[in-house]
């Protein structure tokens, strides 16, 4: 395995100024960056032993959650530096694939991977990546804070199939149907919603962020530093196909659907629905920022007071 | 532990827009970016059990061998973003001085701490940093590619104190002498040159990089693209105090220093030499750039062809 410098962007006058070979990438800047560094990590984060894992679609998961966090700031993305740190006994041909897919998810998205690190490890795989993205201001862009009473909470796509996927991945069985290959492939492949992101910026949506750490957790940060509240409806929380509404939980904790969460004022939130329309990506209100701290999930009759299970590492 | 929010530097309006609590870092960016990864891993680059081993040491040093890319360009630092993959029963104490050594080190060269992530692994640590900075200009940096035939190869600071100290510390030994305290110092607790290396720039100098894969893989990088060779004269390398004549070769193989290398015509290096001079970094002429491939090592009468042993994972 000669280096990584064959899956490099090679430099060009207009974006990429030097790299590959030299010890840094240099780049043309942009007046406001933004930057999100997210690792993944063997039987943590995934399993080689998942039924139909492979590497190509491993690499394009790692610039995917990294990319989701640009999503959510609304950021269009620049370049990437990735760092891997893999077993000497890993085949080459995986290497490889690993690389294409960590090269074909950057170029679908107009990223370059600008630089890299190649290390060994005796443990576990352990993969970084860092995205580096512009905005066209400082004040357009989605940020946790600023949500007020009264305004509505919404959500991009659908919710839970990545959690069902995990399971089904976990149990060791091969998905069967359309809606279980869905679920494996909103886990696995998950989608970033950068245009979706920049749509919402463009719509004046201030307020936003992803939801991998699962809605209930993230509707949390947007309330809880100002002691506000939210009242969530689930019979409005778009469930992935196949999923049943007693099975809801699987769509607000732990999710890792790498779907965008917004609040903003109804008339604001209904521009911002036409727009994300445009782009066919469906945006659901599911709820209400209001006055009462904590979060609940009104279920018909039925108030639910759900602890927060998002994943937080450490915690 | 809560997270590592705390350990991120606070946005302020002048140079970090939003993070933390966001899910990106966002900073006013420059004209000219240069940027660079690395990664350390547990028991392949460090070892807990070394004589003396500390976690803040450790966190200094993840910034050094980043810095010091950044520094091989001639680039100025300015954000950093660690991402760092550590077992869960590691002691909050040493998570909490591992992240000290960062911040300390990144606000020595003028970088703020602006993003990361924490995940848990099973295996060894595995610790990431992505360092961005700026350069003045596409043009006044330090690469590898441009060295001529008849030019001077120089080289900062002293060589072969980090390997003489990483192989005190692998036979288990505690350092004794002062000198043997320095070895162990250049090895776990490397200064990175950014004075140095923008100081070059400066005076005019454009071909260079680090040596941190030792000397002679990287003269090697200067001139096998261009099918150029070297000869380094023995006698001149600025050994590290403590280590005799005969020990040369850890000066130049797997030498983990991490120095700076230039080459240019001999008129314009004594310029650099006279800059260097005025911030205290020694530029000492160590050999030529010559017209037949391969690198010779001269030692009186005597001439080496060494093998490239510089350490390169996987190759």
């Amino acid at each position: 395995l000669r280096s990584i410098s064959r899956y490099l962007d090679v430099p060009s006058a207009g974006l990429l100024v030097a790299a590959p070979g030299d010890d840094a990438a240099v780049w043309r800047g942009d007046p406001i960056v933004v930057a999100t560094t997210d690792t993944m990590v063997e039987e943590i984060d995934f399993r080689l032993q998942w039924p139909g894992f492979d590497f190509r679609t491993l690499g394009r998961r790692l610039m995917a959650i990294n990319l989701s966090d640009l999503a959510a700031m609304g950021a269009e993305p620049r370049h990437a530096l990735v760092s891997l740190s893999l077993r000497g006994t890993l085949h080459v041909s995986d290497v490889g694939r690993l690389y294409r897919g960590i090269a074909e998810q950057a170029h679908r998205f107009h990223c370059t991977v600008a630089g890299g690190d190649l290390s060994g490890t005796l443990g576990p795989l352990t993969l970084t990546a860092t995205l580096v993205g512009r905005l066209d201001s400082a004040r357009a862009l989605l940020r946790r804070s600023g949500a007020r009473p009264g305004w509505v909470i919404a959500v991009t796509g659908q919710l839970g199939g990545a959690a069902a996927g995990l399971r089904l991945l976990e149990s060791g069985g091969k998905p069967g149907s359309r809606d279980e290959r869905a679920w494996v492939s909103a886990q696995l492949d998950p989608k970033p919603r950068i245009a979706a992101g920049r749509a919402l910026v463009e719509s004046g949506i201030r307020v936003g962020g992803d939801i991998s750490d699962g809605l209930s957790r993230e509707v949390e940060r947007l309330v809880e530093p100002t002691r506000l509240g939210a009242t969530i409806e689930v019979a409005r929380l778009p469930l992935a196909r196949g999923l049943r509404r007693k099975q809801w939980a699987l769509a607000v904790t732990d999710s890792e659907d790498f779907e965008l969460i917004c609040a903003a004022p109804p008339a604001r939130m209904r521009i911002a629905q036409r727009a994300l329309q445009r782009i066919n990506v469906p945006l659901t209100p599911v709820g209400e920022i209001d006055r009462q701290p904590g979060i609940r999930f009104r279920d018909g009759a039925r108030t639910e007071s759900l602890q927060t299970a998002g994943y937080e590492h450490f915690r």
